[in-house]
């Protein structure tokens, strides 16, 4: 089964936003196992939007357009998409309704345009699932069917998870139950991480279930999504489980944690589980540890604090940290120590390179020190690109670091 | 003229990548006042590239593919184009010169597959700003034309700009220079700042030059475009400069700054020009704001330095803040205050709201904080969205609020 993405704004053409909801939709589909040819952007002209409509069928059994449902002139996938239907627009009632109680539980009268929004095609039906005033909607043509939902994303993934993916599912005669586990690495290459599970890819390649795909994503690590299908959830999970201890087992304590969990949430449980609390100074990378720690544990539970002192004076008064130790193993030890201290946590980190000293250029080399009860201890990595990545990777190498420690004790 | 946008590549249908390089090109091919009404993203398969290149020529006079340059065998964008030629790939001497001396100054030996890169379709020319292994490619077909370029951003971007961009003016017989300004602003809705700017504008779209456009980027502030074209670059600067000034006057202080100034780079420019400092503790922001000020002063010239203080212990003995103001008017004063003293920094700054408490689910109300030698000041704004958005605002309204009180005394 195909099904295309239609997104639909001149904005996007324009570049004025950047078309995130066919890659969210694409990524959905690929995990249903229906196979997506074609995305097109097309801009808010009803000639250009029928077209990418007709091509679209012509390609694929089923078409989800993005966009283009809102109240005002520019707002017309609805008149294109009856064009496309033969039939003409109807005011649905119902979804008025819907739009109106919308309106009034903010305290506000419906204004007239919003009643375009309930205008639908005939035979088309309305998501029952409708977070925002434009309700998507399931246009049958024949075998084949348009969706239609709207460009805010938060919208379309409900409508997209409620009703459009469900049915899709069931055009396509799938009756099997497919599901996805992502596990997330740290510390090796992509390459490298291609050659330890590449044996492992060549075998299930034959029979295709389950199956492994790699997804990189910079300072987020590198993702390993295991997916697979059967007729019930047990037998899913099943697979899944199977397959997942082979490929811990190939990958070993890089694999840090799974699905929507970060390198700061899983370093924030593991220490909750121990009582333990932790502290940062932060001068390589300048905050960015502070401010995923705290979205992680706001009020502090483990996160203790993090601090981020910039000029050579405040770090001297503050930590008592001499100048010329800056960017060197030392430094880091030093700064790791004076950490714990200043916030009285169990566990106390550093990140400092040469890079944090005016007239040195070079990026890259990055002390990671880690002070305990027992000591204080440093890592050198050698961190690739550019200043603001050299930040960013500083951080989850030292979150690893911490990691590693933990559960090897 | 018209242009269109076809992105290769597998990982972009599947939603692995997201396609932000038809974003950038439509963006600037909308400043060079090129229409580009179709956007288009195809798999790595031979027959779907070929036929919607053909498409893209059917609609418009030239087409932009981006991506499937690489040496691998997944890479057959340039044998694609061939087809659409009609031609056939011949390897071009220069660029496997070039592709050699790149691997030879990273003191490797070129692998055999990057010759692939040097096959190009007859008839074509290689662009000469060539920044990685992956040739650029201008593709003539009677009076119609394909480039092509690699999907790495900054490649594609180095060859847009020097080749591509050009070249298309050059066939849309445009003479004229075009340029854009952008001014950016923060504290009008983006409904009032239309309001605002809607006449003008009206008066604009009658000789379109110049011309003016909103862009919404969130966090970012919302930005006014300003686009001229003259025959002179010195005419083209002086329209821009006369519409600056109109905008300007209609828009007044919400304007902070251009172009590339984000709010930390024109606060801390501002403080530079005055000799002063400054620190923040970080309640609501949780590390933002010391991430983006170290990211534009990293070595503290201005930016003395952040604090996170997450635990109430933390807060209380370092600062000698007492718990129950948090999230309070008299604790953003003290905070600020606490602040420019713990730093020994001209002005304090602090963010609080009563979602730094447990159990304070609503979020939004936030108090600013402002310290320096004359005393203490907070204000109060009501921030939209969830946590994360929250915590976003909160910096760049702050830093918004001693922007004002810098350039009003």
């Amino acid at each position: 089964m195909r099904c295309e993405v239609v997104a639909i704004g001149t904005e996007l053409l324009l570049g004025q936003i950047i078309d995130t909801n066919s890659s969210w939709i694409g990524d959905h589909l690929a995990q249903i196992g229906i196979d997506s040819l074609h995305q097109t952007k097309v801009g808010d002209n009803h000639e250009r939007i029928v077209d990418a409509l007709k091509t679209a069928l012509k390609r694929s059994d089923a078409v989800i357009c993005c966009g283009g449902l809102g109240p005002t002139q520019d707002d017309i996938t609805r008149e294109a998409i009856a064009e496309v239907m033969g039939v003409e627009l109807e005011l649905d009632p119902n979804i008025v309704e819907i739009i109106k109680r919308m309106f009034e539980s903010r305290g506000r009268t419906m204004p007239d345009n919003n009643l375009n929004q309930a205008r639908i095609p005939k035979g088309a039906a309305a998501i029952a699932k409708q977070p925002g005033t434009a309700p998507g909607l399931i246009c049958p043509i024949g075998n084949q069917v348009i969706y239609a939902v709207p460009g805010v994303p938060y919208e379309m993934h409900q409508m997209m998870e409620s009703a459009i993916l469900p049915d899709l599912l069931k055009r396509s005669g799938t009756k099997a139950i497919i599901k996805s586990k992502v596990l997330k690495t740290w510390g090796y290459s992509e390459s490298r991480l291609a050659e330890l599970l590449s044996n492992r890819i060549e075998q299930l390649d034959e029979k295709r279930n389950p199956t492994l795909a790699f997804l990189a994503s910079g300072i987020e690590g590198l993702k390993v999504r295991i997916t697979a299908k059967g007729e019930t959830a047990s037998s899913v999970l099943s697979t899944i489980e199977k397959e997942e201890a082979i490929v811990r087992g190939l990958l070993g304590n890089s694999i840090f944690g799974s699905d929507d969990e970060t390198m700061e949430s899983v370093v924030i449980k593991l220490l909750k589980q121990r009582n333990l609390t932790m502290s940062i100074t932060e001068l390589t990378s300048g905050g960015i540890a502070s401010t995923r720690l705290s979205n992680k544990d706001p009020f502090g539970e483990v996160f203790a604090g993090g601090l981020v002192p910039r000029s050579s004076k405040t770090r001297e008064r503050i930590l008592g940290l001499e100048r010329d130790l800056i960017g060197t193993e030392e430094g880091a030890k030093n700064l790791a120590k004076a950490t714990r201290d200043f916030f009285g946590s169990d566990i106390g980190l550093a990140t400092t390179g040469e890079h944090d000293l005016p007239g040195q250029s070079a990026a890259g080399k990055t002390f990671l020190g880690i002070a305990d009860s027992k000591g204080e201890r440093v890592e050198l990595v050698k961190l690739p690109g550019d200043y603001e990545r050299v930040r960013q990777f500083s951080v989850i190498s030292l979150l690893n670091a911490l990691r590693l420690e933990i559960i090897k004790k």
